[in-house]
């Protein structure tokens, strides 16, 4: 939940001015993203979604973010699609800050996850995936083991507030991770951040992908454990396998996943897991200055990190 | 700022379902109001205002809002119109609570009030009051003098935590409005909280006024005495007496002013300063529980409301 920047009339309107888009309506801060300041801006006949990058995002990143949905929706992937302005630029400046405006998606995203909503995420995933394979630019994943390692070191030391013993454990399992971290798996463009609120819904229907400003270069797989942890839990803590079953046979149907893909799926969610336990818990032990965010509880991410370490292999994902 | 109760979609499109407008494609929680959850709402060709009605605002109050938007539109007054659902009903219930959706209004408020717009202001907020003449429900103005009373006395010991000697200065204030305050203006339906992020402009051309979960049976001229502080002091503290005289010359020429009204217009602008320095300092002393709002400042109404002390008669707002 955001909205950090107040945009003035008459900054949003010379902004606009510069776009063959006709004069805005209304221009809205809206609750979605929690890295950026977001907008539904309207004109007389359409709506956009105008954001204000804030600290958070690198501004040497934009170019990435933008490009690969520039890429993906020529590719026909549903999701959001960069404006360019009079000049061609998608990228501009408003308030001091790096902005850009991108068409606006229809559709909701899902607060009761239903199994029909997983296999849609499957497929979804596995076509951008297939998309992303010829897009020419790479971002590493900050959020990946060297990522968790330099945020646990913030964190370590005040982690036991939390819950006593969680500085051990985490440790512990970063060392686990790093000396089991897939190597033989396919890379590619991924999402990694496709929780529900990232993905929109019309009825049944996946009507598109929202929010790239995760998006990096990395182990393909790695998307789909995120989506195992954000998608295939009940809100008891309980592991829905019926889900998880779903959403890899969905994917697997538009992408097959190689033997060595399949091994590492415990893995990859285990580091999936840590990697939104380590964000919350980092969030929660120092709140961003002047941010509005929801509290999240760090501790959930801990019990399906247990869950991943506890399995056999990825047959307790339904994995025929 | 608010957006505190989620909707989930599933709940959402029973609800859309009760009116007559189709299904919903879009439902984005948005930045405004600070009382209640707003979200606009969208239908494949209109967009809507979805309120949630939270704690601070009491169920009982809300047919008067919801009528006297019904009242003032049909009157040709640019406000919201409650939108009924198949049964004829306004007011719903929705995740628990009261619920409405009133039609979206176009423009943007203005972040750098000009002269214009406080001419616009003064024009609409007249018409507003000769069109809420014939309105046949009342409400008392809970935010009055003894709604300060009440609101100061839960203040009262922790005043000084914020300034010195505040507690005293507003103690003072109270007993000099009470024996000051006008008896002989004349009253009617007000908005009471005209701030500009309540009212919209496309342009210099205003285009409507919104939230009305202030609107009470008062003394028309506080609602000026409102807009004089919440409109015509600058960033910097200064009062602009260019842009009050713009705003009172047009109101008068929709709706003259008694000479009762007039003289009482400095005691309105220090009741109306109190009424912001209050509900402000109340707020920053006891933070509402879950509530994200922005910090807004208690002193910015003490210094407003010595402005007005301090000056010899109505001269100084600039009437001729």
């Amino acid at each position: 939940m955001a909205v950090y920047t107040e945009v003035s009339d008459v900054e949003l309107e010379a902004f606009v001015a510069g776009y063959d888009i006709g004069p805005a309506v209304s221009c809205k801060g809206i609750a979605e993203g929690i890295e950026n300041s977001n907008y539904l801006l309207q004109t007389e006949d359409r709506s956009y979604i105008l954001t204000l990058y804030e600290k958070r995002v690198a501004r040497d990143d934009l170019p990435f973010f933008l490009g690969l949905m520039d890429h993906l929706a020529a590719r026909g992937i549903a999701c959001p699609v960069p404006i360019r302005d009079a000049t061609g630029e998608a990228l501009r400046e408003l308030c001091g800050r790096p902005a850009a405006m991108v068409s606006f998606l229809k559709g909701m995203w899902p607060r009761r996850v239903t199994t029909e909503h997983c296999a849609a995420l499957g497929r979804a995933v596995a076509e951008m995936h297939l998309a992303g394979a010829d897009f020419a630019m790479s971002r590493p994943n900050d959020l990946s083991l060297a990522g968790w390692k330099t945020l646990f070191a913030t964190c370590r030391d005040r982690a036991d507030e939390i819950q006593p013993g969680l500085a051990e454990e985490i440790a512990d399992e970063l060392v686990d991770l790093e000396a089991r971290w897939p190597t033989e798996t396919e890379n590619g463009v991924i999402h990694a951040d496709l929780f529900p609120d990232n993905v929109f819904f019309l009825g049944d229907r996946l009507s598109g992908l929202i929010d790239f400003y995760f998006a990096c270069t990395d182990i393909l797989a790695y998307d789909i454990a995120v989506c195992l942890n954000a998608w295939c839990f009940e809100t008891d803590g309980d592991f829905n396998i019926t889900k998880a079953k779903r959403l890899l046979a969905a994917y697997r149907e538009v992408r097959p996943l190689a033997p060595a893909e399949l091994a590492a799926l415990p893995i990859l969610a285990r580091g999936a897991a840590l990697r939104f336990l380590l964000t919350r818990l980092h969030d929660r032990l120092f709140p961003p200055e002047g941010v509005m965010v929801r509290h999240k509880d760090p501790l959930e991410y801990l019990r399906r990190l247990r869950f991943h370490r506890g399995i056999d292999g990825p047959g307790a994902y339904g994995l025929a």
